[in-house]
């Protein structure tokens, strides 16, 4: 079964994130889940570890009964000439990038890659910004994410350590 | 299902690693393979990278029907005083500790894990040393890994890129 | 002698900080003084090297007959996951930390260290913030910091370089 | 012959570049041309690399019959006390640094070099930022560099690769 | 009062370093000294993290009635060109430096810094590496190094790591 | 005209190098003289700084009448499955890479790169390690460089830098 490469941040892992990972392992591939910016945690922007969002996407995915994936963790090197290298270099051999970032596509079409547009579901809600900024604001963000994402965030006391960093 | 830690360089995956893996499964364990020093490769050392390292453990649990794993790049940050932070960063949260590294065992240990010792198989031939030695040398080195090892170093022609860095 | 430990970039150190220093040595604490991305210098927001603040410090601790105290450089990792075992490798073993800081708060709250809201004198004035940008308009900024920090400013043509790098 | 420094991240090299080069070359200098932040390329602000930039130099040079130059890669390792350092160590001894930039002439100033204003041409359009903004807006670019810049920007598809990444 | 600079890494800190201090604290000068590879621990060469060399230096003292000092831990750069640049960025300003060691004593010599020979006692025997290897020999270490270092290292279980990191 | 890359640390660069360029040159290309651990200086293995060794090659070659060269530091990064991505930011586009180096070759084959080997001229005398023993043991070490790297070691006293590292 070929392989193809879903890079996001996740932060956290949303239903938008749940949708593409499902139309990809239904176009028949195994899905490398790269959890990019994997050294970040703790900021508004990155609130989760990568071993946190791990943990969200493989009880998310294991709800669904989905097994095709791998979940591997992409520390930034802050150098896009030789990302894709770095990318290369950790995770199995994969056949298609399937992203809507234009650096991503960028990048690795210029070393040849095939880049698919990713379908985007309702991109004004299912996006980790509105997630994070609904749980800073104390709106319903449960709605926008899996609830193997909500039972995570709530083990580790998620929501506290986001409105803290808030003030 | 609680997880239990296993750290290697994986240089390549052998049957040892194999039966130790099948050992923490058989007691219950979802395993966490932890795929040290993730950043070397092509020395004589480590020939192969995180994601070669990657594919020779995924394909090898696959033909052996192991599901309850995950795999994980760790890159070495040359601290050892803060290295069990960095991977708890990394993973899921892990129950236990397998290993038979005295580093390893005392970094975890002194974080207050509980670490076991991992049993070990013909250490003697059961080693990447050994392994790595032998396909220099042009002995048998096949008996030593699983098939899927096999198969993953002829596809990525691993044993020119260890014979030529002999020189 | 227990340690409590106080987190700061100190650019400068100004008379909040010496009073939080001397309520923290009253309350029979030695302190130690964690100089913040002490790898920062020569920037609007980071005028100062770390060893100038050690400067800085040492000498308004001594003209206040203080002695309690050890200054520590801790450079930035930027990976707020592992900050605390950073930080905890560099210094001797504390007992309490003070902070004002939500995120040091949250970091060392969560590694269970008990982490005490640090006093505030008049935070509209004596912040770093504020004595740089006195120091940028020309506004008397010598009120703000003890008088050896104003000496070692001059000494080291400190004014000069902040006005320099404003264009 | 001595040697000047001018430092710059020519995102791209420009005519302004050009005529300093041009004008350090007429005092009798052979000049080392730095290029700056040489990690960075793909970005809005940082599109080329510093292959292609050290191309787009050597080519416009070429043309203009100037050979007393050096191209040298500076990487950036962001502690600005130790850059002159950093700098010295990877280029051949300089006489003086030609620089318009605060912050340069400050840090080598320090250092005791003799720092000279670059003159400046015409600094509203000869500017990395007014070009880029002109490649992004389809305006002409194509006057504000040397020709060589234009063949090795339409070469690597550059105008494409910055339009891509403004989205 | 001047400073004085002694750079050493301290694995542990023995009579050999206290008497070295002894002399530069009676020469009239304040010393400053420098925890070198500040980063590492847990390994036989290096057992100690910064922090805890700090606690044995700054106990040591405080026994001998010695306040004329400063700890400053100094993580490796591992670029020798600019290590004074990045020494001199994190202390205090130092009027000599005091050293053996050919290395250190070249690169602060090329930096013009006067750099005095350190009177050596018994270095057979006064010696990090002969500490470290009584430990493990089990032959008496106590009579090397001061109380207060022996009293830090029996705190931290220090023998038993060593031990533990030989197998 | 093309550019041939030529990879080496120059310590220093010798009489074998100098016919290596002269080789390369005279097949018709530019050669890319590639400075590797360009951030090594001041070890017995790694004497000279970047910019010494540039001096030493921009001279020699400049008194053989070579112009058609660049002269590019390139730092290590320690991963050599990204290590020619990072060589290809840093230098012009070339056409072929000349080797003797297994690592090197292997690195850029598996990149697709041609690489040729590079004809070597009494390796046994012509090699760095061979000039760094003379220096160290008094015997006449200036028969294997050009006149123009003696004169460079002469100028910045690298005789006595590196016998003082002897010890």
């Amino acid at each position: 079964m070929e392989r193809a490469l879903l890079i996001g941040r996740y932060q956290p892992f949303h239903n938008g994130h749940l949708k593409a990972v499902q139309e990809i392992v239904g176009e028949g591939f195994s899905v490398v889940i790269a959890v990019g910016s994997a050294q970040l945690s703790h900021t508004l922007e990155n609130p989760f570890t990568a071993g946190e969002r791990h943990l969200m996407i493989a009880n998310a995915l294991e709800d669904e009964g989905i097994q095709n994936y791998e979940i591997i963790p992409i520390i930034d090197i802050n150098r896009y000439a030789i990302w894709v290298a770095h990318v290369e270099s950790l995770v199995p051999p994969i056949k298609v990038v399937f992203s809507n970032n234009p650096l991503t596509t960028r990048l690795f079409s210029e070393k040849k890659y095939e880049v698919r547009a990713q379908q985007l579901y309702d991109r004004d809600i299912y996006s980790g910004t509105v997630v994070r900024q609904r749980i800073i604001s104390g709106e319903n963000w449960q709605e926008l994410v899996p609830d193997a994402v909500v039972k995570v965030i709530d083990d580790i006391d998620g929501v506290k350590r986001i409105t803290e960093l808030v003030e």
